[in-house]
């Protein structure tokens, strides 16, 4: 129901009405100047035409640098969701599972069945701070597995895996010969610690996706990336050939320069979002709702006993406000989710009317 | 083999050697100025954010208002080859066939390839100036025939199918119930009145591919359209929401300017690729090759009887020259395909280097 809710604001505000969005991840901040300009430099110098379906050499190159890889083992992608669409579609097209923990992304669930492939979910829960089950997990992955997905941190929830947990997937990926695919997309700008997936072998054992969208504010460009072994970027490679071919070149470019300010503008967003957490909790704690404190951005995703939060949603939209239901993610009607993603004064007014709303 | 010279002839120009790339659609002349600052002034006004994954309202109903379609009939995809993806992939992964006339387009036969689908190649000749057969194509279209791929003007022949026979090709198809996808990406700049599969009804029976890149010179921008009946526009959208999400906004702001200049800037372009049709088929006539005048930009398919194109292609491409072998396009193993798509000083010296290697 996640995109049919913001084709629905969409069309709302196409009408004239005022909708505060908390549906999306997707900032209210502008895209850097610096980046716009690095692109407008770039289109300018001519970097308008077809190029390698990899990706621009420099920003591979860059891009292994942060992450202590070989450039061979990135490819850029248009968005972290291509790259996981490519991964899974590749490792899973021809038969299999994929373990999913819930609550998950909506577009993982989505993805497999547009391939006909089957999904294992694996449900966590608030009162378990999220934490997955390490034995249920070991007992759902079967001969027929070919992946986990890891989110983390999550979305909808902004948990960060705790290291016991992480080393404990990890270690029964291996035993079993399972790869995870590992969507660190909020990993740059988290508030707590985050081990990533690379920590835990040198060689790209299992994959990593992750994205420019939430870390340099820049959702509507569409630029993201993946690494793995050599053996896969290469594949992703052919299917980019023939599906879009390459991301624009002066987008490549924009990248580029939001890594070289990395430091700056990932530090800004943090503070930023750590400053709405701590707001959004404050209100929500004291209307009675039940969630984890974020650990990084953009969500919360609270629950209140015996809401549904599909109605919930539908009602809320009709005074305005756009969030999530639970169900979106998996099996928690009583959850909803907020994306803390509109201006300090709008987060403000949407989140009393939330509090109003579920009175 | 098409892709596989493309990344070696990149890989040759980063070690530095000068190659004459005439081996990709991809026109030497630089986005149309008007074109650039477009997308300079959309992003510079925020339109850098998420946004629907069906395109732009305002980029759509102009696409519909060019075709005297409804905007609802339009959706927006990184690339005339998304479009033709995404329609192959929804109508033939859960089996089925789908005819391709020979010479095609590389990518349609790699496509239908990545998931699994039948193909069924149907050959088209230079001594019948690649006409397509009606009475094979009745008898190829069986109970299973889920579709009929035209590319008109075709690459790699720029030849315009006659009206006779496209015709009897949408009577056939219609009569067995088959849908053709028409890829039309070439018909807006062709030097020869081109009928369009729209021509043949107003509800979108059939579908209609087409791309920003070659006629306004943004290849690199990743920007096309599928006109087709609502359901698999729904359908697309939903797959774009799972892949790429949407295009980004000021690339579609970039297009729609290119739309409002449509005549001034594919007069230009018809003009300039006309000429050097002109030159290259003075040239390579003189030299004894064999090959229908191109009727639209950018290609020549020659002949030459005895000729292995792929050997012909690799030592060419030693020699600084890139073209691409007529095995990449079919069973054409005599043919190579050459795109007039370098500063005309470079295509000149091009098809020198090509008469004399051919020798």
């Amino acid at each position: 129901m996640l995109y049919e809710i913001n084709e629905k604001a969409l069309k709302l505000e196409s009408e004239g009405k005022k909708i505060i969005r908390l549906n999306l991840g997707d900032p209210d901040m502008a895209t850097p100047p610096e980046i716009v300009e690095a692109a407008y430099a770039s289109m300018k110098a001519g970097n308008t035409k077809y190029s390698s379906s990899y990706g621009e050499k420099r920003l591979r190159e860059k891009i292994a640098e942060v992450h202590g890889v070989k450039a061979e083992n990135v490819v850029i992608t248009p968005g972290s969701k291509w790259a996981i669409f490519s991964t899974m579609f590749l490792t899973l097209k021809n038969g299999g599972n994929v373990i999913i923990p819930t609550p998950y992304w909506t577009a993982y669930d989505l993805i497999a069945k547009s391939f006909g492939a089957q999904t294992k979910l694996l449900k966590t829960e608030l009162k378990d701070e999220w934490k997955i089950d390490l034995d249920k997990l070991d007992s759902l992955t079967d001969k027929d597995t070919k992946m986990i997905i890891l989110n983390n941190p999550n979305n909808p929830t902004s948990k960060v895996m705790d290291t016991e947990t992480l080393d404990g997937v990890v270690e029964i990926a291996n035993k079993k010969g399972v790869t995870i695919l590992s969507d660190e997309v909020y990993g740059a700008i988290s508030f707590a610690k985050t081990k990533s997936i690379l920590d835990y072998d040198g060689g790209c054992k299992h994959i990593l996706s992750n994205g420019f969208s939430k870390t340099f504010t820049m959702t509507g460009w569409r630029i993201g990336y993946l690494i793995a072994n050599k053996m896969l970027i290469d594949n992703i490679t052919k299917l980019n050939q023939i599906t879009f071919n390459n991301v624009p070149v002066f987008i490549q470019d924009a990248a580029l320069k939001g890594l070289e300010l990395h430091q700056k503008i990932a530090s800004a967003i943090k503070a930023k979002y750590k400053q709405r957490a701590d707001l959004a909790s404050a209100k929500l704690s004291a209307a009675g709702f039940k969630f984890t404190k974020p650990d990084a951005p953009f969500y919360v995703f609270p629950k209140l006993d015996g809401l549904d939060s599909e109605k919930f949603t539908l009602e809320l939209l009709d005074k305005g406000v756009a969030v999530a239901p639970g169900t979106s993610f998996g099996d928690y009607r009583e959850h909803f989710r907020i994306s803390l993603t509109a201006p300090d004064d709008q987060i403000e007014t949407a989140l009393d009317k939330i509090v109003e709303a579920a009175k």
